[in-house]
């Protein structure tokens, strides 16, 4: 029933062939922060060009903005964030370790592993006490409370700040949205499971605005449109499933939520990899109030104003490229081989090498017509080049991380300028000539 | 002989049209902070794409990579900044404003701004004391110092520390090259001029490690290419100029260094815009001693092990932004208008938007075929679509943001299927097939 737990396998994977590295590993790694190597940077690009497109770029009703990191505190004031955004924590003083007081059932006393934090003699608890999950730190030349400066928790809050200015600028009219790609941060106390739960990580968010009354139609098509967007992704769909937030599940300020939830297989089982919301008129009446600011929308065909309803959605950047590897993963017996191979089956798009190009052997000019071939795809596509090893090592590899096409030039090739192209789930080897090798690959990509 | 300043004029465009906006505005702003509107965020991205295809998708030799901002912070230690990195800083006791003790002659003292600090009977400066530049901040669960970390001042280090990772991973040979762009911070005490020195900012760094002994041969070929890529982009010949760093102006590791200055006009001058160094072994034989693992390459070929010497080219991303900018912005007198126009030259490739569509009057079916035009083209270009003024005055909306074409669809267009395509530079209107657009621009937008 439950997928199969393949996380370890894929830890090893991605570190093995450059997807993703624990950061600063060389000091012993720095605590659930990771790196992105040479694929894994190509992989989790592909994903976020995909969702600019879909969300920007395709779309005449949704602007893009790229808000900072380092925004005003009076916004995490405004938002909530300052008061709100805390988890409860317990010290140990024997230990030093700290701990979640709603979640020591699932901690582990660092001086006795086998006990949970308070169930052996030695353990001496603090009383729970709100502990901010923002990071925190000083900004500018002058030494006051006033310069204190959070590191972002959610990049929603950039967008709220600059409504006025992107509807102005871009005359835009309600309904319409705002959406970005960033980093943000939080000082989680429980973090882990690779990359999907990360002190430093990257969201993509879009916020639309509406008039007040249709803000529960727009959050059934949006909530639609996101699903789709995820399927469209190449997630099987029996591992995507809505989790609705039931009534004591909601933040305060919303009026609906649903999120995205991915089967991560094993333990860890479906998460939320996307939340949609309906945030009504929260966040820019929050806002208006902190900074006497009118963030009301003109609407002058009606002649009237009101503050607009907000519909979220906001989705994890480094989720979706776990919840891709994860999707894409296995293993497969080969006819004819005692050893089977692993297969990364990705979607076309998001693969971070599209075509491989091998010269059968180092000589007879095969290399040199590789690299024409090489040099000649490069502008349209990410291609890679390898004449070491067999063939059959060299499939394997691109396999592994999940390159669609393998193209190879063999003997025949610096005779009829013909090569062969094979597929990576079919298998299937195709002879196709060599110069109509690009329109061959657009045809396929897509 | 000198450029003028357009530098008032560029932040009021930026502002009006999307393409900048100060940081948490609402709120007064966040110092030296900008947020990236709809327009901005598109010729941001412009430009690094095209970066990332120059520098990593169009050659075997370098990689990418995109390492976090949180790195573990012995980092630092071995990078020099913890003890290095600092500005020597004096404040005063009774308007509470700090200052750069080597900069005093440039600051104004906030209670007698047409005075430098300490000129005035009632200021009272401390000594000068070392500041570090780096924000700290605090993560993870246990209070110790050992969990100070600081926000990256480069992106360099995170390329440095992945090395062996980047080499093994994806069995590169030395020379090659590791590329990443992303944010770093730097907690300047007089930062300022719009987008060119900011607090938070955006870095495309390149580490290329080659055999000690070829390095000077290395640095000239980088710097020669470096400098062809701003010409690439459109920036004029006569605004770029190499400054050599001399003797006692080299960094204490550097063998040798040029900036790439750019004229940003009026007082700014010449300013850097990239730098070119040649790094020796310095900072991978300190991560070496300070994480006591060896970060050597081992030559298989000519069996012999070594630390590699860097060349590193390090561009900030905003600054290219402001000089793509400062280098497009005209004023042009229009031929039988009183009134003249303000156009963006940015190079086609940059142009946030490539082509607007116009109807020319909002019946006769002219909006449907615009909006079925501008359908056809948006999964090949970014565009926009405008009906709204007269088309004159539309023209001058696309020319104040750089857009490269105005199609415009007119009452001959639904008889005979043509439109007219309006080019920004040269003003010629050319009548062209609507079903043949799509190649039209794909021509021109090289």
């Amino acid at each position: 029933m439950s997928n199969p737990d393949v996380m370890d396998k894929l830890v090893s994977l991605c570190k093995r062939r450059g997807f993703i590295f624990q950061s600063s590993e060389i000091y012993g790694g720095t605590g659930s922060v990771w790196d992105y190597g040479p694929l894994g940077v190509e992989l989790k690009k592909n994903i976020k060009d995909r969702w600019w497109h879909a969300m920007v770029r395709s779309r005449d009703d949704i602007e893009g903005l790229d808000a900072a990191i380092l925004m005003h505190p009076r916004t995490w004031e405004a938002s909530g964030h300052v008061a709100g955004f805390v988890d409860p924590l317990v010290d140990c003083k024997v230990c030093k370790g700290r701990f979640r007081a709603d979640k020591l059932e699932d901690a582990k006393c660092p001086q006795k592993p086998s006990k949970q934090p308070g169930q052996h003699d030695a353990c001496a608890l603090t009383e729970a006490r709100q502990f901010n999950l923002m990071f925190k730190t000083h900004m500018g030349a002058l030494e006051e409370s006033a310069s204190i400066v959070y590191l972002r928790p959610e990049t929603a809050q950039g967008i709220f700040v600059n409504f006025l200015n992107v509807q102005q600028s871009m005359r835009q009219k309600v309904p319409f949205g705002i959406a970005q790609i960033g980093k943000a941060f939080r000082n989680e106390i429980t973090p882990g499971n690779f990359i999907f739960r990360t002190r430093e990580f990257e969201q993509m968010e879009m916020q639309f605005f509406v008039e007040p009354g249709t803000d529960m139609e727009w959050f059934e098509q949006w909530k639609a449109m996101r699903m789709q967007w995820h399927l469209d992704l190449g997630l099987s769909r029996d591992r995507l499933q809505f989790h609705q937030h039931r009534a004591g599940e909601l933040a305060h300020y919303a009026r609906a939520a649903f999120d995205v939830t991915f089967d991560f297989g094993g333990t860890l089982g479906f998460q939320e990899i996307e939340g949609v919301h309906n945030r009504g008129d929260f966040d820019l009446t929050q806002h208006q109030q902190y900074s006497s600011k009118k963030l009301e929308y003109f609407d002058q065909v009606n002649n009237k104003r009101y503050v607009p309803y907000v519909i979220e959605t906001s989705v994890g950047a480094d989720r979706v490229t776990l919840a891709a590897l994860v999707n894409a993963y296995r293993e497969e017996a080969v006819e004819g081989e005692t050893e089977g191979r692993v297969v990364l089956g990705l979607h076309h798009a998001l693969a971070p090498i599209k075509a491989a190009i091998f010269p059968l052997t180092k000589k007879d000019g095969q290399p040199e017509m590789a690299h024409a071939i090489l040099n000649d795809l490069r502008n349209s596509f990410t291609v890679d080049y390898d004449e070491t090893g067999s063939i059959g090592k060299r499939y394997r590899r691109q396999d592994e991380v999940g390159t669609p096409f393998c193209i190879t030039v063999d003997p025949q090739s610096t005779t009829d300028q013909t090569v062969t192209v094979r597929d990576r789930d079919t298998l299937a080897q195709e002879r196709v000539a060599a110069g109509s090798l690009k329109a061959y690959l657009a045809a396929k990509l897509v």
